[in-house]
């Protein structure tokens, strides 16, 4: 059979990575693709730049700036779209698509908001639009989702989809907050401005990807709750580790009769918990169906070589014509809070450094339903502003109505700062 | 397009299980399929006995007794075969595949002892023959191996592949073996005759299916070392906890520029190890690739519906047609003893109770290299057999040479029982 032919749009982090392990493993990249992939095209911001190119990858690529040149190129039989952003890549992919080429992308920005109409062309066309790294990186629960289970009795879905949140959650034992981003930025785990990771904004795309999926129909990213890990200090992690609580950014997914509640937010899980001792910059999902029980899938979810090793498994899936599945158009289903069911909360309020203040807090708290569990204040009084901190572990209780219950204290019982509140997942 | 027939042979535990499991998700199976999945024949042992079928399994099936009648028709794609054993099960795989059927399998013995004949069987016919409940039940490893990763850099894989074992191991932090035995037993679990799974052979059986696709080649199963976990104590679980280890039944390769070494043995890991915390009748898998991270997976092992949910998965991948990819046949690589490397271990020797037997013991073992770490005598005296267990936790040395010194023991050290020795694998 002919060679199989892909053009690889980027050459940075993730792009380079792709062509070192498709030089090394292009032995059994052949036997499994049932014939040889070659890179004919690489195209890059500057093509100028003496760069140095994998001595064994396949295929003499000819580097050049301009992604027309491969869009339009008859022989090549995919487009490996590694460069991001969303406006862009949603042209090229969708060119690509209409010229008959499969595509494969790391890009879940794209997806999550150009994907409906993405995989629209693809269905139409006969191609296939691989998006495996895209979520999670090396996991490859897009695969296992669409073919490894029967995914209709997946009922709950919990995720660690941000490696860098990860990572920074992890370095918080011992840092502050501001030096851990630092650090994930040093380790190459997070963007100069990382603000997408760290508002949530990329969990929620990564969790609308996989409830698309798992629900077979479009879920729009702006009705989920979405809540990042701004905010979140030592302190609290402290406070978890006292209570056997680990301090996790979570996306879940939980269906019931009336609906699907999807949503992402800071968790404190239990050590019993599944997804509890997952660190650094891993990933992890653990799916649940009443039949069969639960699976759990864990892996790097951020790094080149990590997001490489799902592109390469894509493009060895297109060489071989295996067809995705796109999850069915059908009706969306109504979308809730996961905010509306109870759990028990953590909450951190900084208050007014005065005499009885801590009695007025939890009589308020009470007087609006919210029970305590254990409260503590530590001996640590910001000498300018004359505020200290309280922590309260509560009762069951909706995050929606501990809000309001917040929202609602004496003015002189509020934090100059905003309250921290977590969500406990059991 | 027209409806995928398949014929279930068996209608036991995991056939009952696949018939309620394509009932309840009959939907999401013609979706995903692209067509309806129908049951057309069923294929037990007494068809006079009487049975319930889900009243939404689609097709309407016929039970009869002779599988012949599922074989031959020619209206049937797909036989799914459930029943068991080897030699019988390969005939009718054989058969239904020379009669251009697809299969579907949830037999690893039949695999593991007639694999290289019926996968063959199956390239030449151009038909698939599925296998993923084989190995690990609800975990989509095979898949994950197969398409999901690129295997070719995976240099270690590290497995609990039953779910038997596992479920006795953790009972017996509470209860005796027996004891724990019967309740995998009642639990359903454990077959009424449980020898293959506690002496280690089902463990390899799954191993070398796992091996052939990560090695591509044909790995035969006697020249793998097999250990199980008869002769195991609480005492031997007990010590582990004491310093922080916990006792499973682990499949292991590891490939070297030598070659790989495979083998099942019963190890202790520490606390630190990602299967550390696999309990009950879970099954975990461990792979390692240097270049991008390591990957867990873990889920049910063992159950009728854990292993029903990736049967029917196979066969929702049999209607749309997945090609399956069949490992290389190329070379046997050179298989070597994972005990030849060196470990920390774990002794309990049974000796005499007189004075200056650990003191000589002890003495013995260092003559010959094998350095004592730590060392206790519980205060546990056999008085019939006046015998006291010593526990012993060495420094690093090779499985095989630790054995050697053991059996060079002057006779009246050694144990009336065999010592048990179990490797530590950090």
């Amino acid at each position: 059979m002919d060679s199989y032919k892909i053009a690889l749009l980027g050459l940075g982090n993730v792009g380079g990575a792709v062509a070192r392990l498709l030089a090394s493993t292009r032995d059994e990249c052949a036997v499994r693709a049932g014939r040889s992939i070659e890179v004919t095209r690489i195209v890059v911001q500057d093509a100028s730049r003496p760069r140095e190119l994998p001595v064994d990858l396949p295929g003499d690529p000819e580097i050049c700036e301009d992604p027309d040149k491969a869009i339009e190129d008859p022989q090549i039989d995919a487009i490996v779209e590694l460069v991001g952003g969303t406006d862009l890549p949603c042209q090229w992919i969708r060119r690509a698509l209409e010229n008959g080429k499969d595509v494969v992308t790391a890009n879940k920005a794209v997806l999550a908001v150009h994907g409906e109409e993405l995989f629209q062309v693809a269905a139409d066309r006969g191609r296939n639009l691989y998006y495996e790294a895209s979520v999670a990186a090396a996991v490859p629960i897009l695969q296992v989702l669409q073919q490894g289970i029967p995914a209709g009795p997946v009922d709950r879905l919990t995720g660690i989809l941000n490696g860098t949140c990860n990572f920074i959650l992890s370095r918080m034992e011992h840092l502050s907050f501001d030096d851990s981003v630092a650090e994930a930025q040093s380790a190459g785990l997070a963007e100069a401005d990382p603000t997408l990771d760290i508002n949530g904004m990329d969990s929620a795309h990564k969790l609308a990807l996989l409830a698309r999926i798992l629900l077979g129909c479009a879920v729009p990213i702006e009705k989920l709750r979405i809540e990042g890990i701004v905010g979140l200090t030592s302190y609290d992690i402290e406070f978890g580790k006292q209570h056997d609580l680990h301090l996790k950014l979570i996306g879940m997914l939980r269906r019931n009769g009336e609906g699907t509640s999807i949503g992402v937010m800071p968790c404190f899980l239990p050590s019993s918990h599944p997804l509890s001792s997952v660190r650094d910059e891993d990933n992890a999902v653990l799916l649940e169906a009443e039949p069969f029980g639960s699976l759990v899938l864990q892996g790097k979810g951020a790094g080149g070589m990590p997001t490489a090793g799902s592109v390469v498994a894509d493009i060895l899936r297109a060489a071989r014509g295996d067809a995705i599945i796109y999850p069915v158009s059908g009706p969306i289903e109504k979308i809730m809070d996961p905010g509306e069911s109870p759990a028990r909360h953590y909450l951190r309020l900084e208050v007014p450094d005065r005499p009885g203040v801590l009695a007025r807090l939890a009589g308020a708290l009470a007087s609006q339903e919210v029970g305590i569990a254990a409260l503590d204040q530590p001996d640590n009084v910001d000498s300018v502003n004359h505020q200290v901190p309280i922590r309260i572990l509560t009762h069951s209780v909706a995050t929606t109505d501990l809000d309001r219950a917040l929202s609602n204290l004496d003015s002189d019982l509020r934090a100059i700062s905003e309250p921290i509140r977590i969500r406990i997942e059991e």
